[in-house]
């Protein structure tokens, strides 16, 4: 990398564009170089902004972050491509639904956003995960004729599920996948948020819209892609452009919230199609993502999945932070023998707002550099 | 009923021991006549060995229970029958296998503890889901030679769930069910009980030995009893007494601990042999325990099973007083429809320390003196 | 009491709002006869407008609000005088700055709402705590030339305190008091509140304007009334009407918010005027407000302040029921010694819903249609 | 330092001793040599003593402490002296009692136990804060035919306090000091520990004996020490030894635990004797420690205190982890001016676990090896 490449982030004064910027601080690929939020806060320094309260994490925010001045989504939309080189958005769904279009007529947007995820031209990429989606990329430039592209992460629910579901479907095939989730109150950020009269000493056991998201994001992000393989392809292709289709299973979910600052604990049963003995299956687990180390992708953390033995183990508290967020912690590795058919039970811990939000956003943009799609 | 039966409190000075105090406070069938606990408090009067900070319970300890001298196990067992009709055990499991059988020999004993929950001459009882399983206590009464008998609750976690599947057992025929448990922290007592340093801003994903007990205790209570069917029947058997066949069913459970005080929550995935269409499922739920109003059990609920349709409930701190803690609450009732069988979802909430604990075998009390059995 | 008056709830569907409407359901003086919310609820009935979540109480809604039509402000307003007697209102400040006055002209209106605490003719009433305030709000009539008027309780902080140091204040002189809270989630409210995100394992040692409120309020309420002490000499006199002189009395507060839900704990260091031995302190903090049980109030608890002899009480959560949440529990009663002038601590705690808002406001009226206030 | 110490950890497997663990590790002055504890875990390594659940930090322990094979006290205090240079204690107070000394016979003993702080030979020592007390360690020596000594840290609450206090004191003059205390469970340890029965949603208004020792030490701490200066004048000396002549403070202290893992908050007002205005007092709390800069002491944090401008600040999550736990923080400064004399209040916040307890012991320890204590 000769130059860095310069990073707006929009929705930067919430919980997830400050993720967003604790991300990028200091990151040798991509500088801060511009701040969006709403129109309150604009024309103000992005410290200005924050005001004395604002600042959500015990880490400081970043120095380079400070001084610029918040620009409101049409400003912001006005420099893209010659003020910036990549977006990384933490709208609201609604507004992401507005606004990230005309940002990716220029460069492109890794969004935690829903807005985009269900487009049939829109892949939802993991490393790792699905690399064969990503020319999908190629196909929703041509067919929208832009220059840049709109890749968002899957809801931060369903990256820990997938990260442990896309192993085990290539070792041993699956049949059905009943998921109990116990989320972390970051979750849902400030606006509204989860308020403490609602949650301490109580479980709230339904999180709208959540399952829904999780059980048709599992099956896309598990779904086979058919169509051009790369850009040139994807340029002469005529209008039978590429698809993916989801893969035909069954996932059902149950998502509650808990009094939890940081990280979703998700129990999980797979009845699989061959049977799956535990060293095989902590062999397929370790195995993910191996490929991508020899990338050098800055994001990366040593395991993709990180297996513990103790018993009581993933626990949120003194898990959420391997590999820096990045790592899905997976225990309670069990085979599952009474139900009458093949299957494995164990429960992962994915850290919401990193892996789950912007630290997977910035691992995706970093591994969609190295591969050239920036064009 | 003439004259309150005299009752004992075995553990009295425990959680679930202080749990027994107040279910019988002022009870119209039981008077509270004994107290017994470790020998540090033995000796002194109720209030002496509570101290200043030993109750733990809003609620004031009932005034009947202060002044009786706290007596040791063995002083206890020599005053069975004598001096108290009906034991309430809530002891430890090492503790309720020594001494629960040297009261059972004169009086009946309702426990928490788990000691005797796999004998096969031991019935797990909960009033509308196996009264068939009675008779078993005739058989037990008979084999020992004892003039009462030894009858535990369910573990609390098995209790609500139980309870739910019964009457879905009945109605569909169950094929499979899968259970994560959301725990409260009172359920693990106060010795050693559940640190605040483990459980704030935490799950802990596991509990020692409660899968395997919630597993084979739900099919016990559902298998089916063969034996004598009273007690005359009973007298005159042979060697070739009673016993109870578990139900063939596979019960996969997870259970976690998370950061509330009373009440456990349970997802739950029922696959059903035969479809299960909603309305059919409400009405079997809310059917459970009718013909028990007829008996007049001061401790039984308006209903075993309450409905909530609002999409986010049950929730701990709003429903786990309904009914007096007796009631277990089900939400979020869905059909299963992706999993490629018949199937159906919810999440129940059940009181751990009153339905689940003291107050279950309290019911189960009034229901077998109901029914006669304390002979 | 020959007849129900007829009562309406002003902002009814917040949190405060809720606890007028528990407060006053099945109250024998009044009847909830109208509910009034924002714009976004008004034409609803007061069922649809808290919809299947909105209502935030463990203790359900009370069942003769549901079908009320709910009010808008203005339409309120109309109605006043001849739809409703009197009105409770749980309304924001800026709200009640313009709402309260309109229905004053008409009807009583008591308010959780500090809009108006700092008016010279309003004044903060407490039952047993400074009755002799009272006629002011005869002055507040005749100069407002309003049929109603504006009768506003203290901040939810300032109530305990007060009802602590009144009796004290009476004995033995205040020298100086200095105090440190520790409050709870639900004085917050929903709109903001307190967000889990900023509260689980956290403490915020800050509430903004609370200290400024807390001192201020305290000074009035233990201020001297001077003016006309009824009806008849207010109507006489000349523009030289009555006011409060605030006692001279340094308070020194440090207000925090504890991850708690209900119940606002303080401690409380008091340095006296005269030596405060503690059987005289104990004697008076129990005789606080004996003269009012004549009174036959509805909402009237047993003790204004009850005295925990443990070393370890009061405790929210334990405690914060007492007296149906009207009683102030107080513990670690302690002579202090050490500082060079008599000095007198404690720990208070009061239910901020209840006795520090709602309750409290609903005792007041109480109180006041009993000594013949509402004209 | 040519050649690391060998430190030995008493008490190593509690909550205490694993925060020695955590500060010792790849320490540059000490090596991790040995490890003592209960006889249960005597014999096994130290990894196996733990087992799988038996470590509470999300920081993994250190590696180097895993095989070490534990010892019981007996076989620590053989080879003291022989085995290891340095002991840090972690030990009860009753178990304290008993081993220190017949360590401290032969070596350094740095403790977080009360056991020996009230002695009169005994200082109780924080850097910065109290130097001129630490050749009282010369007269314990002497006194008690040690090679070594004791040396405990003061109470975890004790340490802010008189880190805020010390620079006050030396600036203003102290006439009195009013604190209330929000504690961490975390300074409960794991035996018995705050159960999470006892503080979710709830405050504890007392902490067994801890306000007479916050009191009794800061008065110690900030004493004078009169006697022999340095080793050579302590063993010329006769019996007229040296000693601390505590200070003349009034210092009044209500210690309450609340749900906060880490971390203690404390708000606090001091009467002083002469005017401090804000910029004086910024300026006095901002300058302790500086001189022990140069010392290169491996774990002195930046600053012995930090302050926070922002009104909502320090908050125990947020702030904790400041200087590496080693800062106190603080915030909220305010002078007091209605109290009738000179006078400023201030919130602080001191990690209990980190400067509070083992991280200060190690700071006291590299500080004193520096000093040339180590003989």
């Amino acid at each position: 990398m000769r130059q860095k490449l310069r990073a707006a982030v929009v929705g930067a004064t919430g919980v997830a564009g400050q993720q967003f910027l604790l991300a990028l601080a200091g990151h040798p690929w991509f500088s801060i170089s511009g701040v969006a939020a709403s129109e309150r806060s604009a024309g103000k320094t992005y410290g200005d902004a924050l005001g004395t309260t604002g600042w959500c994490s015990a880490s400081a925010p970043p120095a380079e972050a400070l001084p610029l001045i918040v620009q409101d989504g049409s400003q912001l939309a006005a420099g893209a491509g010659r003020d910036f080189d990549v977006v990384f958005s933490a709208l609201e769904s609604d507004a992401a639904k507005l606004i990230e279009p005309g940002l990716a007529q220029h460069v492109p947007v890794f969004s935690t956003a829903s807005a985009y995820r269900y487009e049939p031209d829109v892949p939802i990429l993991i490393p790792g995960v699905n690399p064969e989606h990503a020319p999908l990329l190629h196909v929703q430039r041509r067919r929208r004729g832009w220059k840049g592209f709109i890749a968002p992460g899957p809801n931060c629910t369903t990256t820990g599920l997938v990260i442990c579901l896309r192993p085990l479907l290539d070792a041993f095939g699956l049949r059905r996948v009943i998921m109990t989730s116990l989320q972390a109150v970051s979750g849902a950020g400030r606006t509204p948020g989860v308020l403490a009269l609602d949650i301490v000493d109580n479980v709230v056991p339904y999180i709208a819209k959540e399952e829904e998201k999780v059980e048709a994001e599992t099956r896309k992000i598990l779904g086979q892609y058919r169509g051009p393989s790369d850009a040139r392809q994807a340029a002469d292709s005529d209008g039978a452009l590429g698809q993916i289709e989801p893969l035909t299973l069954g996932v059902s979910c149950t998502c509650t919230r808990v009094p939890v600052l940081d990280g979703h604990t998700e129990t999980v049963y797979c009845a699989t199609e061959k049977p799956a003995p535990l060293p095989a299956v902590r062999q397929a687990l370790l195995g993910l993502g191996q490929a991508l180390h020899d990338l050098g992708l800055p994001s990366m953390p040593a395991q993709l999945i990180s297996l513990r033995d103790e018993p009581n183990r993933p626990q949120p508290r003194l898990d959420r932070e391997t590999g820096g967020g990045m790592t899905t912690v997976v225990g309670r590795l069990r085979p599952e023998t009474v139900l009458g058919e093949h299957g494995v039970k164990f429960v992962l811990l994915s850290h919401n707002t990193r892996m789950g939000a912007a630290g997977g956003a910035v691992l995706t943009a970093e591994w969609l550099l190295k591969l050239g799609y920036f064009g």
